[in-house]
C-alpha cells in the first residue's frame, strides 16, 4: 500500500494507538512492581524452645548475609530469648508466677523435647561448642549487627506484665499489624 | 536521514515491529499477572494448644483486617479448637479414646507449656480478660465476621472420626489441595 | 496538521521515543520474571513427631501432585524421620547419648501429643491403617517418586554426629543456604 501525504493522518493515529497500550502497560507493570515482594524474611518465634529459637536465627543469619531483610516478631514463650532478667516487684500475682517459672534470660531457655530439668539444653550447647557451631547469644549478637530487626509483640507483654527493663535494648515494640507490614511484603513466612 | 514517501514503508515496517514487541511484553505482563499472589494469607492450624491457636486468630483477624483473604486450614489437634462437643455413640474403639482424651470445645484446650492439667489455660485466659483482650471465642467470632475462612481437614476427620454435628457451625471441609489452591496464591503461609 | 516530507523527522523521533519506553518497559518486566516466584513449595520440617512429618508428606506429596517443586529441609529432630537405624562405635558420649534416646527409624516416631511412650503413635498408625490412609513410610516413598527434594540439613548432623550410613539414601546435603536458596523463590513456605 503506497504512503501519500493524506494518509500519514493514519499513522499518527496508529501511534496514538501504540501509546495508549504503551502507557497502559506501564502502569500494568508498576502495579506488579508496587506489589512484588521485597527482599524479606519475617518470621514468628512463638518458641521459648533453645532448639527452635535456635533454628530461627540460624535462619534469619542466614538469610541476613545473603542480602535479604530479616524482621523477627518475637510472642508468648519467644519473649524469654529476649530477656535479660526476670522483676517481680509491681507485678499481679499471675504475672510474678508466670516471671518465676519462665526462663530470665536466654541462657535459660528449656529444649523443646528431652529437656531433663535443663540437662538436655547444657547438652545442646555442649554439643554445638564442640562442633564450633556459634552459640544462641553469638548468632543473636550476629543478628544485631547484620541488620535483623527484632521486634517484641506488645500484646503479649501486656498479657504477661514484661516491662522494658526485664528485656534486652534494641528492640522495637510492636503489634500484630507490624508483622504483617513485612510478612505480606516478603518471599518467606514462617512460623516457629 | 531525509525521509521521502518512498521511504515510508520503513516506517510501517518498524511500527509493525513495535506493534509486535508491545504485544509479547503484553502477554509476559498478563503470565505475570496471573501468576501473581492474592491479597492472601493462609495458615495450617495443626497445633490445638490456647496459645497457638490464639496467635492463629490474632494474625487471621489482623490480616482480615487490613484487607487480606484469610483461610485456616485446620487439621489433626488443631481441629480441637472447632469442636462443639464429643460423641461417643457409633466410634470405633480407637476413635473414642481419641474422643475422650482430646478438648471438646476451644473452651478447654490445654497451653502447650506450664498447663499443669489446666492450670495453664485458666491463668491465661485470666490475664488476658484482666488487659482487656478479646477471648479465643470472641476472636474466633470476629474472624467469622471478617470473612475468614475456615476449612476442616477432611483428612483428620475422617481418621479420628470426627462428624458434623461435633464441629461448630460455618466451616468448610477439604483436603490438602484445598490448602494448596490457596496457600500457592498467598502473600504469607504459616503452619501453626 | 498537513505532514509533509520536512515535518517527518518528528515522526521518527516519536518513534525513537515509543521504542525506547518499549525498552525499558521490556527491562522492567525481565526483572520481574527474574524475581518472580517459581512453582516451588519449601518446608523445614524441624519437628520428628510423627503427626507433624505425616502433615509435612501429606502437604509435600500433595504439592507435588499439582505440579509443584518441592524442596524438604530436615533439621534438628525432624532428621529421625530420615533414619534408618542408629549407630554407637565411634561417637562421641553425648552424640550415643543422644543417638540411644532418639528413634532410630521413622517407625519409632512418637507423636507429639499423648504418645504414652509409644502407645498414641501405634494408635495413630492404625486409625490411620483402618481409614486407608497411606502410612509414613509410604508417603516418603511416594514423595520420592513424585521427585520431591529431601536434604538433611549438615549443620544439625555435625551437632549430633549423625552419619551417612544411619539415613536413608537418596538424600541431599546441605546448610541454611541450601533452604534459603529454595525458600527464597518459593510460593509457600513452611517451618513445621
Amino acid at each position: 500500500m503506497p504512503v501519500t501525504d493524506t494518509e500519514t493522518p493514519p499513522v499518527a493515529a496508529a501511534e496514538a494507538i501504540l501509546r495508549e497500550r504503551l502507557a497502559q502497560l506501564e502502569s500494568r507493570v508498576a502495579e506488579l512492581e508496587a506489589r512484588q515482594p521485597e527482599d524479606r524474611v519475617s518470621m514468628v518465634v512463638f518458641s521459648g524452645d533453645l532448639d527452635k529459637v535456635l533454628a530461627a536465627f540460624v535462619i534469619a543469619t542466614g538469610a541476613a548475609a545473603v542480602g535479604q531483610e530479616v524482621s523477627m516478631f518475637f510472642t508468648f514463650w519467644g519473649l524469654n530469648a529476649l530477656k535479660k532478667r526476670s522483676q517481680l516487684a509491681g507485678k499481679r500475682l499471675f504475672e510474678r508466677m508466670m516471671a518465676v517459672m519462665s526462663p530470665s534470660s536466654s541462657l535459660e531457655l528449656p529444649v523443646s523435647k528431652m529437656n531433663y530439668f535443663g540437662i538436655g539444653a547444657k547438652m545442646l550447647r555442649k554439643m554445638m561448642a564442640d562442633k564450633n557451631v556459634s552459640s544462641l547469644e553469638e548468632m543473636m549478637e550476629m543478628a544485631r549487627e547484620l541488620g535483623v530487626k527484632m521486634v517484641a509483640c506488645e500484646m503479649s507483654r501486656d498479657v504477661m506484665g514484661i516491662r522494658d527493663d526485664e528485656l534486652v535494648d534494641g528492640l522495637e515494640s510492636g503489634g500484630v499489624g507490624s508483622f504483617l507490614g513485612d510478612a505480606l511484603d516478603s518471599r518467606a513466612t514462617l512460623f516457629i
